[in-house]
């Protein structure tokens, strides 16, 4: 009779039964039509303890305002640091659902939509991000005299007007200035950014600006060449005022599900992830507005130092002023060496400052600065952080011999795999997806249109100082249009290490096992893969079908291989071109295969 | 035979031996001649839970860079928040000492030397803070010619350059540039700043610069008019990036004791004086070095909300770029009353953000934005510090009648008393003191010479709003010389609130209970005091003596009365003076005592 009882017992004591729990905020005062960010906050300080929590916002419209939301200095990773406004802090929860049952979520000013930091098994699902008014500015050109380089534009949003002192103009936001910033200008005809875009790019230090109304400014010599009549602009503040306020920021999360969210705008990237263990999105959109031509001023999605799974199924990216997708690690500079195994290290970019770059029991892989190549693998035993920029890691153990020139440091714990499946990514400047893992990849079914490379397997340990080299990415079954459209050049796959003038190949190769098959490519200029120091790549039954839309410009090798090793381009097939697609391969390339192909020399 | 044997163990238990302990830090590599700021956070890391330590640093050069630094985000007071590097965490130690035998601490870019913090008796002594090269430049000028408004000038430090790019003139420092900023010029001949400095003030929008060589500069039209041969200028940033590096910082101490400390620059002030309970300096200087005119970029000594006693005796300040002491509150504004007692109040002034205004059970007073007086005294129950501007306090009551018109609150509990005694205040931008504390104060014995009025006892809720009205001050047998030599206007005492145009004078008088008596004024105007919104002033035995370095100036009333009830002038002496001194009392003032003074009209 009472071993039964005791079970219960044991079974109630080893997993007390969490009843889930429906919040509807309507009952703590949240409403549509007013700030809502101090109500907000208090409430989910309130529900931090508690495990299983659904937070229902019913369908509306709600504001969030950043006066009286809760404040921390943030560390964001390729965004600008600084003392945040968060509106949904949540730090610290468990098993937590934020439900906006298609709601928008509505914010003014500087402030963090979405904060999920040390937190396990959140969802976010059923709403929008927007803003009032976005962290850009957008000038839709009305006239247009080449002859003295003057165009006139219609600037939105108005809501907080713009200056013109002196000659200079001011777009005001909701308490700063920008200047014209970075920027880039969209063709209403394509609905994606100009071919060649450059060459209408805004100058900040030549344009002489005239207010002609309260929408309406007069600009000379602001551009190269005086842009057409409806063209549209969008211009993005300068760094490091214009990446302050990301959409949503993950770190140090584990089991992110992430379905039916749209994010309009955001002062950064839509979603920023780092040192998070498995994320999913499902149908998460970054899209302007119908009223807008830019959605986020950053990339759509960037995950750093991740693990786990980082899946995108269903997503649709387009219209931001950066990438669709980049995941990689980090190259951190090895100063010097301390005492004993004591490394005293400095993270290389300045987005990069504040990152949890390893903790112990994270493997680590001491690199040359010179080659980008491994050197030794070993593991982390302290970390002793002494600022935003260095640290004191001690390793379990060093090489007996100390190795000689400048080194870096990668964490091979935090790589994670990556499946992107059935998503869109197009009409946005740079690049739709950036790989830089270890960890298994695959792509498959997705539409790229890009106005950069369509797929950068890159790694650099120079400029932004994203590690690392990847060991197994299939990439088959997608879509690529018109790829490159913004410079006339670009490849849909472009696999290569960024290598400063002083940094050399070296023995082996940076890149692994890359498979780029049955990919149909509409293409104006029939480039394939540009591929260096990448062993075993396999370039196989991709079709490339001429594309009317663009000019040729500029023209490069279909397949071009540099130092590779292990090539196999085997029944891919050019259609449509009247001009010559061939292979280019340097003497430092091995076991080159190239068979059954149409179309290419 | 029991009973002493448990006494004794008695005592043991009430109070265990603690045996001071003095740490060398030559013993934990700490040594002269190179970079020890890892070595100093390592050791003081090691020490913080340890009671009763000296640390003790044999006189040497010890050198402090900010690289390997422990950073925090910090909000200091009267500076500019920001990330910053620290060299002297001093965070929750008690009973710690550092002796450094002499030393100096020699500090290079933007490091904060000594951060005291949540700490009780900390004693800091016997060393020198220096900077490798100061936050400001100094000009000298060799060549001017008033025709073309142009003038040479030898810049120092020339340890890390200038640049001119375009006419525009870039200061260079350990890893940031500086234009142009704020600016002041001494005269050679006085070594304090010139009569009617402003006349000579560099602006940075005209200024057209011309480089000569590595270390001398051509500047036209940077002054309205040109400055003589001999002249030396130091600039020093504009903010919001030039009081980034305070050199003294405590916050929520209790009883610090500083004792020969010299302060030779800064990039803010040299002590600034967070919710201290008990401050006492005794022997400390603020100074140029002998190769710089200037010292630190602000004030000598700042306390804002502090309690206990506030002691300077034997100190020496001269040659800053603001006050000599200042001691006040801050006024907080009401942005709104919520449910029961819960006001969401906001800090008025942007380097005041961050402020701890009040803990529970400190007593606060609401004021009236309008008059500036008291309303209601209550208490703090709760504070939900919700960003660095605003936070929602709870008070333990309201009157029952809420006040109308707008409204701030003062902490009452946070004023201390101050004593001033055998101190040097001279030669520097701005006051000598500034006194805005309840808090008893005794001015005794110093010697003042500020090229703006000498004490200004002010409070306002308008600029800095810095509170509040005093109740009990004592200013005798200062000697104060030279006083307002900046403008040529200024009085030794200067006791007024400050006022906006929406803003006016209430029922009751601002401040209460002014002594100034038997003061040595050596004086180039007659002025004595102006006084405004003053309740029971005694202006007594006072002997203002005519002195000839400078011409009279603006010829203002020596005794200028606003809003005075209760005001004895006895016995006072003008001395020397061809013009004459009179008294102006406005209609509004009451029971005005005017006898027995000589060359008084």
């Amino acid at each position: 009779m009472k071993r039964p009882l005791l079970g219960i017992l044991a079974v109630a004591l080893a997993a007390p039964l969490v009843q889930a729990r429906i919040v509807n905020v309507a009952d703590h005062g949240i409403l549509p039509g007013k700030d809502v960010s101090y109500e907000v906050n208090a409430l989910l300080e309130e529900l931090q303890d508690e495990k299983g929590v659904t937070l229902f916002f019913p369908k509306g419209r709600y504001e969030f305002k950043p006066e009286n939301a809760v404040e921390q200095y943030r560390a964001v990773t390729n965004h600008d640091n600084s003392l945040k406004r968060l509106a949904f802090p949540l730090f610290g929860f468990e098993d937590f659902t934020l439900d906006g049952d298609g709601s928008t979520f509505v914010f003014h000013g500087r402030i963090c939509p979405i904060t999920v930091e040390g937190s396990n098994d959140v969802v976010l699902k059923n709403f929008t991000i927007d803003w009032d008014t976005p962290f850009h500015h957008e000038f839709k050109v009305i006239k247009s005299d080449p002859k003295t380089n003057t165009f006139v534009a219609e600037v939105s949003p108005s809501k907080y007007g713009f200056e013109v002192k002196g000659q200079t103009l001011y777009l005001n936001h909701y308490n700063w200035q920008d200047f014209i910033g970075q920027n880039i200008v969209y063709d209403p005809n394509t609905g994606a950014p100009y071919w060649m875009t450059k060459r209408y790019q805004l100058k900040r230090t030549t344009a002489k600006a005239k207010k002609l109304s309260d929408t309406r400014v007069q600009l000379t010599n602001a551009t190269k060449e005086a842009p057409p009549v409806g063209a549209h602009y969008a211009t993005y503040g300068n760094a490091p005022t214009n990446r302050l306020a990301q959409s949503i920021h993950l770190s140090s999360t584990k089991d992110t599900y992430i379905e039916n969210v749209t994010v309009y705008a955001g002062g950064g990237m839509a979603l920023i992830a780092e040192r998070a263990d498995n994320v999913h999105l499902n149908g998460f959109v970054v899209t302007s507005r119908d009223d807008r031509i830019l959605a986020t001023r950053a990339d759509a999605t960037h995950f750093l130092g991740c693990k786990g799974l980082v899946k995108l199924e269903n997503c649709r990216v387009e219209h931001m002023a950066d990438d669709g997708i980049n995941v990689h690690g980090a190259y951190i500079k090895v100063v010097e060496k301390l005492d004993g195994n004591d490394l005293l290290c400095e993270i290389s970019h300045r987005q990069q400052v504040g990152l949890t770059f390893c903790e112990p029991g994270d493997k680590l892989m001491i690199t040359s600065r010179e080659t980008v190549l491994p050197i030794y693998e070993t593991e982390v035993e302290k970390v002793r952080v002494l600022n935003e920029a260095r640290m004191v890691i001690t390793v379990t153990d060093l090489p007996k011999k100390y190795p000689k020139g400048p080194l870096s440091l990668e964490n091979l714990t935090w790589y994670p795999d990556v499946e992107l499946r059935n998503n869109i990514m197009r009409d946005n400047r740079a690049r739709s997806a950036l790989i830089s893992t270890k960890g298994d990849v695959i792509i498959e079914n997705n539409v790229f249109s890009s106005q950069m490379h369509g797929i950068l397997i890159e790694g650099d340990n120079k400029a932004w100082y994203e590690s690392g080299g990847v060991r197994n990415v299939v990439i088959k079954n997608n879509v690529f249009e018109n790829i490159g459209y913004g410079s006339g050049q670009g490849y849909p796959l472009y696999a290569s290490p960024m290598l400063l003038p002083e940094q050399r190949l070296g023995d082996d190769q940076y890149h692994w096992n890359v498979t780029f098959s049955n990919n149909e490519i509409k293409s104006f200029n029939g480039q394939l893969v540009h591929a260096k120091s990448v062993k075993n790549l396999v370039l196989s039954g991709n079709k490339i079908v001429k594309e009317e839309t663009y000019p040729v410009g500029e023209q490069l090798p279909a397949v071009d291989l540099d130092y590779c090793d292990g090539v196999k381009i085997v029944g891919n097939e050019w259609v449509g071109f009247d001009f010559e697609n061939h292979v280019e391969q340097k003497d430092n390339c091995s076991n080159v295969t190239v068979k059954k192909n149409k179309g290419l020399k």
